[in-house]
């Protein structure tokens, strides 16, 4: 296992920057096509919990405007090898005060990398460490 | 690509169960056992972000009492190949009433199964389609 080769580094990076600047725009048949299209795919967003590619693809045409705008703070990607990678990100929406986060698992088939599993959440105010 | 091998599905299932019965008792050698041990590993975490095995092997130790108690309520597994998973599920923690997510990627080294991602998050109580 030669995790980080900087050849799929750049490859996911580019795939990273698609999806968000898909989401930016709403643009549907991106987003779609940038997720894994068969009944494996998941998607645990901030309010709801999607299993297969059908119910992620209804929930965004579903949800009036898309995804909020939003600003990405961090962003983290580990290439497994060449198929298979995983990109987490750390972001805060426009006008929010909140740190979001989304980890995708991205998977190259034939047709190219798609993002297999995905989940984005708005982390608690607090950590668990605080009781 | 030959999705969930059922021999693979096997191991991995029996993984996810290590876990969560190493969550269970807080077993704390044994959950940092069970993750990818480099820099690489990244858990976003209900409260906190974490990156780097040692950062998340800390954030155990600082947490009295462990992970709540939880229920687990569903789990899907996807076996992408030999080498990586992704083990996603929802619970919910022991007298509370919101629905947990946990969302894993599993890959496998020499020496066996292990995490390399994690996300875990309460979902917010109304799904983005609500406006």
């Amino acid at each position: 296992m030669r995790l980080n080769d900087p050849d799929m580094m750049v490859q996911v990076a580019r795939c990273a920057d698609a999806y968000e600047e898909a989401l930016g725009r709403n643009d549907m048949p991106a987003l779609d096509a940038l997720f894994w299209s068969g009944p494996e795919a998941v998607r645990y967003g901030v309010g709801e919990n999607l299993y297969g590619a059908e119910a992620i693809a209804a929930f965004r045409r579903a949800r009036a405007g898309g995804s909020p705008p939003r600003e990405v703070l961090r962003r983290h990607i580990v290439c497994v090898n060449e198929t298979m990678a995983v990109v987490s990100l750390e972001f805060r929406r426009i006008g929010g005060t909140a740190i979001g986060r989304q980890m995708q698992t991205w998977i190259r088939g034939e047709v190219g990398w798609r993002i297999l599993a995905a989940h984005v959440s708005i982390m608690a105010e607090r950590p668990e460490t605080d009781s």
